[in-house]
């Protein structure tokens, strides 16, 4: 087999954007952990089965119809029409990887976009329309408001807006969408009384919670450098270093501004800290300098501790922060690659042209995307009805929805035959209490 | 430093092979929670602790004995007979990548298919047994029946039987090996009742299970196209494509068809239909299209919700549905072959030939594994036992086969003082009703 | 766009040294997870919240101090002094990546250090402190002791030491500045008795703690190969051989050794075992053979379970094992080198020289590791102080240093109205339990 330096470097980069797909993939169980973590246990299997929703559904109809919206041949700067089931003539994409990799990447971020709404809409959404949003969220609003940045002919790419792994596109669009149809959902039962304060309804188990934020950030080491579509472009090395450091000064300053504000370093607000570094510096992921990189970071982990708490004065009832974290700071990071970018960007003298289109690039998928799904949650609403009755959200969605609790018997303790038993396991389980419950 | 042409090649699929094979072993985790969070409390450690035996003991099984045996020079078609110990002359695997690489790729899936069994045999089988059986499954068992497809020589392979990442000699190995063990084993104590009817015996942990799942899904972006064993391959796209669109598809049905059947979307059945999907494409990944794909994987999905019921029929008491994925849809992974590729398949004018070898090949592999797996447990029972008492079954194997429990405390509320602590604290733990217990 | 062979190289290596740099990161998740499932759930979410300030303060503390100490231009042997902030002429090091990919490769790294440590001062320390040490172990104690090994004119690397990914200067140095730590905050309160015995505070997760090492083996494919720098060095597969040879050979030896001495194999025991062969395999991974490796590593699985006792015997409370697997086993595995390596080593006749300097340099970082954490912990207990108040051990550091537990209404059960639901969701529910609770 003769192998040539082009064969190389398709083989390079197809490796490279692979693995970087199953990485994007393995987010899903990550959206699906912090989302389930943060609500009651009674609602949490719904959740994690709304995501599942998302990576089978949700593929599907990206597969189907998305991915030509998004990808296929330009009308009028607004959408793709052809390339439907990844079919036809797609040589327009000007790719050196094989469509179907290009197709797989694109994917997982379809299915992501719609994992972001499915938080917001925790412990009260039925679970049969959901399956038809994110159909229409992966195959439709997603890939609309994607092609008009980074469709070949898409009206916001033709104007220089820059989105480089999608702070706009994806997280901005996720988070919009969540707000949408928070809104139209309503509040969960008991989360906002008459009197204008508002009542916790606590984290069910914080760990799993944390499993989703350490797997979505492991995810994004291929969110972000994978997006160049090249392991040959050595600008990779960058992208993955202003990720990370984007990441850890969201954190950091989740923790220190939570210590400073209430005494005490918040999980939660940690883990959203840092997860709206990284949804803040996708955007601009290639195009920032490191110490860039830090301050787009660490003015995200502040600004989705405020912006949570200026969401509940809306009351739009957000149960696991989607739309602080992923809304506000996926527009903060549009908004900032015009401010930090070393090439047109305001800091560096580049001017005021390119922050005004990306102001006019974040606002106009935002409004696009928060009205779609609004018009979408309302058409619901009016037809199959979209909220579980007050005495299913009660009880709990994951029984009525599912026929089944998330969990069963953790605490039951099998009957011990005190006599027949060594010395040593009793006297362990005396000693952990199990014994005596 | 001179790089040469080949030098590059070998480099990238070494890469690559790396890579694929670290997403496959870290399907051992999945397994491991896959398997516990379908079971009860008191037995979960248990199967984490036989699947980690299949990392560690059943790796090194395969490392002295079994890899020889896949790999090494033929013997009749029947197995390999040198290689032990991954030394001696293996020139004639003819391989790109180092020969250590090519192992610990293989090793991944040697320990997955006795992960596979050992599903099965939850709930009520003895550890020690479990350890002879796994060293004797990834030595002996595996290697036999993969050396008769994938060795260079196997009689199966010679015969034209097209199996690219395992339908045949993974799952349907792994699966047929697993009904044998469970009917050796007898069902667990009041899971069938003397009418005919049976038990539920609940799911202790949905959220460990479905953290299982998107392990596995996770990983198998590494299993099938990780065995194009080159990243210069650029049929490794497609793999992926298909192996998702599979995976999605059968998820998909699986929540579908459970909504029809019984009003809900069932979790348990939800993410074995995926997992079906997947076991289900493995064999014919590289050869048939996205289309092909999700029809495979979309009967797969209903399939094994069909297989759930049939066994239990059988009085075959699976905890984990691993006989339906894996056996019942790797069974069908690999007829499919023989109907959907693309070059041979029955329904693109390719005949029956494909077809027939895919069944006889097939049909090879899993009575071979069902009467292998027969015997030993069998033997054991014989010898050693396999089974623990009725008093260990009812106390539970994690306090009797390894002295602790997998929970311990998990509820206990520390005791808080009321007039030293912040008030928001308090009011906190009031909402969340962790005072009052 | 001309592609050169140059380009190829550069490129292989980049993707391969970003992707190991991923699965080293997700390694925190595994510290994380590991760490909170072997203390007590009062207390463990304060653990995780620590493995995470590791992640976020301690990697910008290695971005602006810690890489340029490392790997800056050296001074005396001792330290580096340039390249703080990643920036200026890091020439020296002679890379074919670019900077950044080296630079969050060994990232990942220094915070793995600082979060080895963060096990053995769990369920006691407080938090404020805990940043402040993080900061300055990953800016300051790992950085010189790997500048020694590791920097261009580092005194241990000129005289020869051989550590390939770091048993001495990640895991020794982890390992004994824990000790360090345990040994200036003194035990947990109950741990250790007056008549010189102790007793058992459980393990509250063992799930959770099979998940941090299943991440954490997961990880080590990054962490070992990885650190070849080089996707065309095709010594990796030889590396990820053993790495996972000796793993296996841990982890059998901790089930087997385990139901030897007490009749029971122990699951905390086995997962440290197979850590404690991954952490001794570490520094001769690429220049032992894999008889070696399995050596290497099943000494390592029975001296972890005897180094604990001998430590619990010192009255070191570490919760989690962290010295006995990193400490103990990262020494094992520096001098282990200086008898197995296949080049130098004293058993392949290579003479007690790289022996004498393998015992020389573990010992020389590992003393100065114990010492600057012993100062450090010191002077933080003098002035800000270091251990939480016997009340708020009581109560636990969830509570009290977040303001939240861990778990919250795991077991409350929805109330259920047995006249509105389907008799098939009240028949699941009453088998459970649930029903009745």
């Amino acid at each position: 087999m003769e192998t040539s330096i082009q064969d190389l470097a398709s083989g390079v980069d197809t490796v490279w954007v692979l693995l970087c797909a199953a990485l994007v993939f393995f987010m899903e169980g990550g959206f699906a952990f912090l989302e389930a973590g943060f609500i009651r246990a009674k609602n949490s299997m719904n959740i994690v089965m709304k995501v599942f929703t998302d990576s089978t559904v949700g593929m599907l109809s990206y597969w189907a119809v998305g991915f030509g919206i998004m990808y296929g041949l330009d009308r009028a700067g607004l959408f793709g029409a052809t390339g439907f089931f990844v079919q036809g003539n797609l040589d327009h994409i000007q790719l050196r990887i094989p469509i179907y990799a290009y197709w797989i990447f694109q994917a997982a971020f379809a299915i992501a976009m719609a994992s972001i709404v499915s938080g917001a809409v925790a412990e009260r959404m039925k679970f049969g329309p959901y399956i038809i949003y994110t159909a229409l969220a992966a195959g439709l609003i997603y890939p609309i408001a994607g092609h008009w940045v980074w469709g070949v002919g898409g009206w916001l790419g033709k104007l220089g807006m820059l989105d480089f792994a999608g702070s706009a596109v994806v997280h901005a669009v996720g988070g919009w969408s969540a707000l949408a149809a928070a809104l139209v959902l309503g509040p969960r039962t008991g989360k906002y009384n008459d009197d204008g304060t508002m009542n916790v309804l606590p984290a069910h188990n914080l760990h799993l919670a944390f499993l989703g934020t350490f797997i979505l950030w492991f995810g994004w080491f291929g969110f972000n450098p994978g997006s160049s579509l090249s392991g040959l472009d050595m600008n990779i090395a960058r992208i993955a270093l202003t990720t990370n450091l984007a990441a850890a000064a969201g954190g950091t300053m989740g923790i220190l501004f939570t210590m400073f504000k209430y005494g005490k370093a918040d999980p939660s607000m940690a883990m959203n800290s840092a997860l709206a570094g990284l949804a803040a510096i996708t955007g601009g992921t290639a195009f920032v300098s490191p110490v860039g990189a830090v301050i787009i970071g660490g003015i995200a982990g502040v600004l989705v501790v405020l912006a949570v708490g200026v969401i509940d004065r809306m009351k739009a009832d957000d149960p696991v922060g989607a739309i602080a974290v992923h809304g506000v700071n996926g527009t903060w990071g549009a908004v900032a690659v015009g401010l930090f970018a070393q090439k047109g960007g305001l800091l560096y003298g580049g001017g005021t042209n390119l922050l005004a289109v990306q102001v006019l690039g974040v606002l106009s998928v935002s409004v696009f995307a928060f009205a779609a799904t609004y018009l979408i949650f309302s058409a619901l609403k009016n037809t199959v009805g979209i909220r579980v009755s007050a005495q299913v959200e009660f009880e709990g969605l994951d029984l009525n929805e599912h026929g089944i609790p998330a969990y069963s018997g953790l605490v039951s303790t099998p009957l011990y035959d005190v006599e027949e038993n060594p010395a040593h396991v009793l006297a362990g389980l005396r000693e952990q209490g199990t014994l005596s419950q």
